[in-house]
């Protein structure tokens, strides 16, 4: 038996859904040869990371043996897959390889970062293949919601790994290339070791729909509408985008894209070629003349994000439109967990306004790019693999995929981030649990999310922030009494009185009682000014704040 | 025509989901008499009320003619309708009505805030009334999720209105009162001015299910489970948390109740009578010598709650228990929206555990509180008022509400908070629209919504916070360079020096530049050092900070 191993780690993508970056690695223990998939991003929140801008997964492992690393690969254009490549590169230079649309976004995002767009290589779908070490790639075109969506075919010395990235099994797409179930069956015809497999619609019982369904609903919704309508989706979603701007033009429409990333999906499916053509559409300045009743904007902002065009039009004029009473917003689009809020607040401001909002609830407007859970035992037994290694998931949803595959009788491994699996011999072992976690972007630096930044804006966040100072004279006596500011708390407390002088007070008292080693000591007078200042502001507004104490020595 | 006239203008619970409190008055324009109808609590969240305890409507304007309310009323013991008795009764001072089982509560929510508990009037079921003013009110029996939930009848000198509280049409609740449309039917023999509606299901097209519907499917569920079985629902759920105990037992399980609101409820069931039984249940102490096969917990923290039984145990043991690879838990609730993150949260740390985790998605085990649109509808037909006032939803749920009465024929009013609607002519027209609002509970303290405290907090936790101390000597010239503290900002930003040193350094350049003018003059002074350091901050990481400043004189 040969020392060398084949083996699979996701850094980011599998205990989530987002930020996906996957490693495989063949060659001898500790001196494998990489390949990276995807570098993707996700979204920050209020709850756990406020004032972020970016996360990213933690790709200090793999960057560590960057000198190891053949080649990375993007399946598909999406943020999750593509979106940390400008920001991580530097510390992986590798080359990398995606389809021609994938890497219209991949260049930009490289050039926004100050890196050299060269780095990432166009090629063709399957049969053709790169290599990379000892790995040969090959790009199979796959359905999903972004044109150009691949399954990666990972010829290893070990036996042939198939990649889905993001896939559903669509047989109409309305753009770009249909799931070609032959094409995969004759793929998997020698063979597959591990089908390493999307997990996201686990859950979902029934049979995923196809795009093509989605169309003429929404054409009768809108020939039915009075008003203007407005309808939001993903932007990159980009059969969705003709389907809407085919629609509006069928119900005797002009069509309108508001929003900047609306406009540049649509020109980068042009530009490559994915759509070859679209819909006339007319600039904002032609709509603003438009009646209501004879336009229609697709505008971007489905997940109520508060910048994008949805969400200034909920707050009034944007760019000179804006909507009224009996006009229609469309959700051609489903709420991403954990965006409710957002989407909801719009809802309601449309709602103040007399807009008449049509969401998801029931299915009609909008279809999933994922694989339902039918679905992915139709692409278990078409790839027929010895196992199924779920990734893109939550945790719930890769082991729900892992009973899935037992249900169908088939080995599988649950494999969250950071779990190094070797995928030689009879049946998949763990080698070793790495260390991952999270990148943020935050302004524009990058820093570790247990650094404690973010950790400390939050408890600002829940508990305020008290600002001591003191003035220490020559000769180690205080000068004057302590001086407090506070931000985020409450100006009066249970006494009436103002409390940063409740607390100046307290503090002043604190100071005059106490030793002279505390007073000549900073670490000690720093304690216990902060102790001080929290103690009593927990009397007076039953909060104990954060605090930071400044004592200036004239000494 | 009377000068008289009769009044409905809610304070809160029609804009959003939470936090009812509803205005009925009665007199002369300007110098009616009032009641109030529920006093309601609604939650913070870490998006817009970061540190905040509690949210109440801001009661200012009824508080102002607190000499002029006779009464206030309280439908039922949900914290959205009774939670704020406590805190705010001192701004109200009238006398409290409700049935046993909401009396409890009302009256613990008094003594925790150190209010009277003898202002809690207990009163009996319809056709018992009380007479408040020229109002006389009765509490008419409903289906709802908790004991004793009950419809108002309020008699006016302009007709009597219907004001439903939270209701679904249950013919078999399995506790408590089953909904009579008989008695409805009679009640609205001779005519009703208004029916006032709960608006929360009118985007849920089916019409509702029994709580009985739901018992069957969970002891089938519980009967094939292997390990310990969990369940949560919210506590005041007294007929769900019987459902499941009484489940648990059929499939031979010992029952335990975790967590404080879970015992409390159980309690204040069986001594305001609500339940003449509940199963026999077994002590923490006794819980852990039982075998998991054998044990069922029933425990709060539906939603996700940090410190509730449910996120306990999924961190680990709670108190002497926890949950082991095998086990499942059951979501017999519904996530309300905005729970998602917590409540995923979990389920994702049971997944790690390989717990099973079951949740609502199919409908089998749960069914909501509030009445669907159809049943909706079917209300409007028992009670047939004059006009239907929604109530109790998002501007979004009261519109659709709106035009639901319009589908049948019905003539409707959308009044949202602080909209005075007189109800007394042929047509409801709003008289005025008053300022209405949020009060938070922030510690021990009551603050306004819009007084900028939490606007404050949530800058710090967007930006982090800094903080520049400058002294300046007797001749008010600068005693050495300014000092400069950071909180939630990166250590480190693009030039690879400390962040702290890299604005200190420009904060010493920009003072030893600064004009007398500035330097003598403390305004001047602190904008000059603030945007300075934001400009510098900016520079190094991006990012413009909130900045303190403090500059102590020692002239």
């Amino acid at each position: 038996m040969s020392t060398k191993h084949l083996i699979y780690m996701p850094l980011g993508g599998a205990g989530e859904i987002g930020m996906n970056c996957y490693v495989y690695g063949y060659g001898p223990k500790g001196r494998e040869r990489y390949i990276l998939v995807d570098v993707g991003v996700t979204f920050p929140d209020m709850d756990g990371s406020p004032g972020v801008d970016l996360i990213f997964p933690d790709v200090q492992w793999i960057s560590d043996r960057a000198d190891r690393l053949d080649a990375i690969f993007i399946t598909h254009a999406h943020e999750d897959h593509v979106g940390a490549i400008g920001h991580l590169w530097h510390r992986l230079r590798a080359p990398v390889y995606c389809r021609a649309f994938t890497a219209l976004h991949a260049k930009r995002k490289m050039e926004e970062q100050g890196q050299n767009p060269e780095n990432i290589n166009v090629v063709g779908a399957w049969p053709e293949t790169t290599k990379a070490g000892d790995f040969k790639v090959g790009f199979v075109p796959i359905s999903h919601s972004i044109p150009e969506s691949s399954a990666l075919v990972i010829d290893t010395p070990e036996g042939r790994i198939v990649h889905t990235g993001d896939f559903k099994l669509d047989h109409s797409p309305v753009v770009g290339e249909a799931f070609d179930p032959k094409l995969y069956a004759d793929i998997a015809k020698d063979g597959v070791l591990a089908l390493v497999c999307d997990s996201t619609n686990v859950f979902s019982g029934h049979a995923g729909r196809s795009e093509a369904t989605v169309g003429p609903e929404i054409t009768k919704l809108i020939s039915s509408q009075k008003g203007m309508v407005v309808a939001t989706t993903f932007a990159s979603n980009v059969a969705r985008v003709k389907t809407l701007a085919e629609a509006g033009i069928a119900a005797g429409r002009s069509v309108c894209l508001l929003g900047r990333a609306m406009q540049r999906m649509v020109a980068a499916s042009m530009e490559s070629g994915v759509l070859s053509e679209f819909p006339h559409t007319v600039s904002v300045e032609e709509a603003r003349d438009i009646p209501r009743q004879s336009l229609m904007l697709i505008v971007t902002g489905s997940q109520g994000e508060r910048r994008a065009a949805s969400a200034q039009l909920a707050r009034g004029k944007y760019l000179g439109l804006s909507m009224d009473d009996g006009d229609t917003f469309l959700f051609s689009s489903k709420v991403i967990p954990g965006n409710e809020r957002g989407v909801i607040r719009i809802i309601n401001a449309y709602s103040e306004m007399g807009v008449d909002v049509v969401d998801d609830n029931d299915g009609m407007y909008h279809v999933s790019g994922h694989a339902n859970r039918p679905d992915l035992l139709e692409m278990q037994n078409i790839v027929n693999p010895q196992i199924v290694v779920p990734m893109h998931g939550e945790h719930r949803h890769l082991r729900e995929h892992t009973k899935l595959a037992a249900q169908a009788g088939r080995g599988s491994v649950l494999a969250p981030n950071g779990t190094c699996i070797s995928l030689s011999g009879n049946e998949p072992k763990v080698v070793e649990y790495v260390e991952t976690g999270r990148t943020y972007l935050d302004g524009s630096v990058l820093i570790g999310a247990l650094d404690g930044v973010v950790r400390d804006r939050i408890r600002m966040a829940l508990n305020g922030h008290v600002i001591v100072t003191l003035i220490m004279d020559e000769n180690d006596d205080p000068l004057g009494d302590p001086w407090v500011e506070i931000m985020g708390l409450p100006e009066i407390g249970r006494s009436g009185s103002p409390v940063v002088d409740v607390i100046e007070a307290d503090l002043a008292q604190a100071v005059n009682r106490a030793a002279n080693k505390v007073l000549l000591d900073d670490a000690k007078l720093d304690d216990m000014l902060s102790k001080t200042a929290r103690q009593s502001a927990n009397n007076e507004i039953g909060r104990k704040p954060e605090v930071t104490v400044v004592v200036s020595r004239l000494s």
